[in-house]
């Protein structure tokens, strides 16, 4: 089991201990055991685009009956449930446990949450009113449209997508892709990036965000992009040709060349709960892993599997790199809650850098000790290995991270450097005090 | 470019050599412009499984034309090109720049080689002319039935699969899964492994390999296993149920119990084939990750990609690691060349546990430099890492590879410790020659 | 800077925060500033092992003066300072930074820190006035001697020494190494193990420890073992011959036979000071490594160190190892708190398990950082790394610890397997109530 | 025993084979036995930097009565011993087996190895007369004195010693420590990088090579430089002042503004041998692993060594890693000879780091296997571990090692670029031609 007295769940409210255990009783006993039904109400060929398996509904009542709604939007938010990211963080670890179900049932899955921020802290009243009420109440999806296909659109001054005012309209040409939700039928609305001003000097206020309604004429999902060989139906993460597609002036998010100053907003928690969610998918992993090591049917040479060769020390190992891990999460949560994500930014990357990589290693040996069974539609391994293998370069590629990490360390060379000639300076006194006698 | 002076291909006879340019030009110039044809002519929703792509007939009769067919055949096979190891494990390095086109248009995939040598050095003259002629035509494909659902097969002694003698016939019963190329509709006939003698006191007595004809009456193809989320249309892995199955006695091969012997001569160079296609898919790897840190469109914040970070350093490595595994895994071809498979085990087993790792490392720095697009279907990265994955443990898995190196190492202390006490006695009589005079 | 929110300092106790800023204080710019003096004064040749520097005494007393000395003495003994384990822990760290100097000073350097926890456990009211007394007082020095050379007495069943009751003494008889601090001229007593009760059924009654004073006829300390060329004078590590050697039957520690009840109890905090200690040298390294690749002096071909290659991303490795091992640490300080050490067993050996080996990768990468001289007598690292080194395999080898934390955990198997079974029981019920209409 | 059939031995010419035994059999039945007598008759104290063990003379007049001598020297030196870089490289490995006593035996040690190419190459035949001469004799030892202190040296165009000329003298000023040899009573001679004409536009033209003899006035060898705790005595890698030494025109190697030529020259081969002698240490701690983890007396909790954990898999892991990372030296070494150094640089690159990362893998392995005798003097494992820990930065860092494959490597992207547009032309007139029918 988790080793994990520094945070320790029972020093935490009353309220919140509840509401834990709710949750965590929710995922195990709603949520996980729902998983098969979920593949069996998955509609085949084209249908798995247009059918949303009914279970899903089924367990959102539930979830909402008992509070469990909406908890990522946390104390800033008067919508929120009012978690602070550190318990947020307990709450998605939870839900991370069974990945494809709990966060939509429990109306936190990505990208609607970050979407929803957006809208709560940016939206106007008109806004709020159109998108975010029927979001907040799991009646729509949303999908966020930045990534781009021609460009390396990790540098959002890369974006090549114009907007441009014509009239009381907008009108928005561009090529995106890797768009999340946007295959999902119930996926209402996009915002999309683009630049309204590409010839600004600054370059971070060229850009814009804008609400798209799904099903503006001159939108067309080209296709799913596949994640190994997952299209991830009926979500999916979308190829979408943006041509001259024109919404009203309303549509614009708190301004002209404000886009930039949107996603920066948009990011940090976010990235907590990716990782935090990654770290329950971990435990699950190392179950799997368990499970199957002690199986009496998987003998071999008259061995059990664990007692053979190295399998003992990669449990032991997984234990040790998911408690780790957990706790560097933790960690930069409740930093967030101290100084807002933007002072928590070296805790929030080396969450970043580390989790995916160790996620994906505790999965690997996972699938290891299932043979062929663990890369297979038989067990979720792979497809979460697959998932798993994105957030490697998603919000930012671990070399970014890792060297941003290192740039900000370095900040502190110079006072090093200003301790150790004062030191020196102090030892060098000391050895004129102390001529040695020797 | 791989730095490969100690197996120096001026140096092998003129003839392989000309075979080998030709090789290279087939694979570089017709296999691989051909990728997007054969994507584009594969079959829609259930004619994936239906139809095969005709270019793939096309290259075959190009490459039977140009002499390059059957080359895996070695030396010891009337039927054969008369390679050696050595020469066929080069020109596989080359048909795995093109797994999915150039191994099968120069009749060289797996599994078909492997049944191939199957029928030509254990069937009767029948068998061959009924099986091995037009497999060697490349007229039809095959599958070897072997691995189980309900037990760890990869230890033979555990298969459950029965084969009753009734009458002239065998009655066959069992459930078989991860059956390569069964998904094929030219695959007509399977070698499936099960137990004629489950009583047999000699553990390795038991099973027998006996053919089956597709088609046959209870045999049902019940799916395809998923490899991440690729089924590998049209070949497929497929789950085969075979209930009552009934074949004349003369489609015993070799003879009842010797089935054990069977797939061991079946194995050896086999993995070295695999090892060495796998070098040549990471030498493509290599070349997509090149391209693309070095591409103009993908330069972020001012800089190429291979100007971030790490990037440099990590073609480095992929260099140096792919260079390491080519000489492995082209010692143990020479080694079989000299003293056939049995008796190159530890070589070949070094080779088995060091290549797919490697691959699958190498694969993964050029995802990793293609950011999302790396896993995509736009490029073959994320395809060939699954199937690169499955190389960990078929064929018996990596720590059952290096546990066996290990003993095998480890046969050698006695006669080191021998060694040790020699040489002390040796260093306490000279010491007592030269007492030291200080 | 260490990002360790979740253990914040400003929520503990303002007396432990105001020792804390003392201790801080004293380490940095007393302790660290006299490294070059106590190496001055170390003396030459054999006076290496004769003279102890005088600044150690000056340090000593200004500790005492300061209240910093005999912390590591936790709730539990009423000689103690009364600190918890976890802020033990964060004393330790600090220590940790001048791991020659600071830990003497405040009389919380090791062997004594476990025999003064002997003497105080377990010892009688007349063996603690004459050796606990001088030990808490840093008048003496003292020694554990249970490391037996001719066998692996890590297990210490296979212990050889004899303590044989003859008349109104004991008689000792063995061959002990790598005792540490035996070496020291103010070394004045040592606590041996041996055998008294060889015979025993019962493998762990069987051992019994004595206490010995320095100096006992029949003690020979034979010579100094060396760790990596250092001798680590004066207190060294030493070979030493018991032969015929006689004390009192009041030197018997607790009684015959309890021995091995002693050993487990000595265990167990001190592996976490051993891990502490080394976060503060790791910390210590990463200044010096950051110190030096922003040294205009070292800029080779035009460029800082920091700025060639991947030395960057290597400070941000160390950054992110250094946090995740110290948060395993002060976890399992924290647990330790609360259920004794023998209950904190799993997360004592995660601790254990990582630590030095994270030691020795932040230490290398300071070391090569420096080229040459990192490796040399002008800088702490080599030696350091020398000394962390052998921390691989004291108190248990990392194989040990990794094997035992995988047998642990692989103890929820059986619970897991039920939770399984449970969960795949309500699945099928909730298939059949909803049977697909698809 | 090593996998090596790639450069096999039997293969090689008669003549060669007849020496490669000869070097085997004096190497283990010589040199290794001898290792106790050479430490018996190392001086004590001060007297380890005077006395010389006599058994090495012994063992070079024993050396070269059989033929053993000066093979290091190539085909292209007169003096040489004919042998090829590859030959020598399987010479090599055997010496590297017993590293104190066999590579100076066969006088084939650094520095004198490096320096007598230098006389032989690039000297007059006064220097050769005077230096090159007794150096193949044996009868006098030499250093090599390029790195600085106080710079970055190992950019050579930051060197600071200046030589000026003054009459007909040279007068250098200077300091440099890690003068490996220097303190050998037997050093007679300095081979001195400086710069005689610091204002050159040519940065590569501002440094010559000077001949100093030992002893010259104002030449002070300061300290020897330890490594971890080893300073080496009695050769010494030593701290050097020149202050006004004086010596004559004729001392001038090559002509003033030729040092950075002659430096080039030095390397390339050396570097082969540095690395081979590697493979030969590293198989022999491989051998010390494998003889303690089957020592009946090691045993622990019942049961051998290498029964625990994961030690079979690190044996494994051993062999493999030696016996790739050999091929990449013969590799290299093989191309030296078909290209010379300088067309061998990627490959003589990837050697070089790739195998002392091995070798300290290897040895750390071993040394854990063996608890603390495994870094003890009793062993020579960690003594290896110091003076392989320094051929990570020597002649150039991993980290510009690792930097230069990978820019080397990304010459090729252009080449490629061009093979991806010729392809996707060659794949899009393919589709055109064959619309698909689907």
């Amino acid at each position: 089991m988790a080793c994990n007295t520094l945070v320790d769940i029972t020093t935490l409210s009353p309220k919140f201990q509840e509401l834990y255990a709710k949750a965590k009783d929710f995922v195990e006993n709603e949520c996980i055991p729902a998983e098969p039904l979920f593949a069996a109400q998955m509609g085949q060929g084209d249908q798995r685009w247009k059918v949303i398996p009914p279970v899903i509904e089924d367990l959102k009542k539930k979830a909402r009956s008992l509070g469990l709604w909406n908890l990522f939007l946390g104390r800033d938010y008067a919508e929120g449930a009012g978690l602070t990211n550190l318990e947020y963080s307990l709450i998605a670890e939870l839900t991370g446990r069974c990945p494809h179900l709990a966060p939509e049932s429990m109306n936190c899955s990505a990208p609607d949450t970050g979407n929803m921020e957006v809208f709560a802290k940016y939206g106007n009243e008109a806004q709020k009113k159109k998108w975010l009420e029927p979001l907040l109440q799991g009646k729509i999806r949303s999908a966020f449209a930045m990534t781009e296909k021609r460009v390396a659109s990790s540098d959002a001054t890369n974006i090549e997508t114009s907007i441009v005012r014509n009239g009381n309209e907008y009108v928005i040409n561009g090529l995106k892709w890797w768009i999340s939700g946007a295959g999902d039928p119930r996926c209402a609305v996009y915002l999309v990036m683009g630049k309204t001003d590409p010839n600004n000097k600054n370059p971070h206020r060229q850009q814009s965000i804008i609400i798209v309604p799904a099903g503006t004429p001159g939108v067309t999902v080209v296709r799913p992009m596949h994640v190994f060989g997952y299209d991830d139906a009926p979500e999916g993460h979308c190829e979408i040709v943006f041509k001259d597609v024109r919404v009203p002036l309303e549509n614009m998010v708190l301004g002209e060349g404000r886009g930039f100053e949107i996603i920066q907003g948009r990011l940090g928690p976010g990235r907590i709960h990716h990782c935090m969610r990654s770290i329950g998918m971990a435990e699950r992993a190392l179950e799997y892993m368990m499970a199957r090591v002690t199986d009496p049917s998987r003998r071999t040479f008259g061995k059990y599997l664990y007692e053979h060769g190295t399998i003992v020390a990669d449990i032991a190992k997984s234990r040790m790199d998911i408690d780790q891990a957990r706790f560097m999460v933790l960690n930069a949560a409740k930093r967030i809650d101290q100084v807002k994500a933007k002072g928590a930014m070296k805790e929030i990357g080396m969450a970043k850098a580390i989790v995916p990589t160790m996620l994906l290693t505790v999965l690997d040996r996972a699938m290891q000790a299932h043979g062929a069974a663990g890369i297979s539609q038989d067990f979720p391994l792979a497809r979460w290995y697959a998932s798993g293998r994105t957030l490697r370069y998603a919000d930012g590629p671990d070399e970014v991270h890792i060297a941003q990490i290192g740039k900000v360390e370095l900040r502190r060379a110079e006072g090093i450097k200003q301790q150790f000639e004062k030191r020196d300076n102090a030892s060098a006194k000391l050895l004129a005090q102390n001529k040695p006698k020797l």
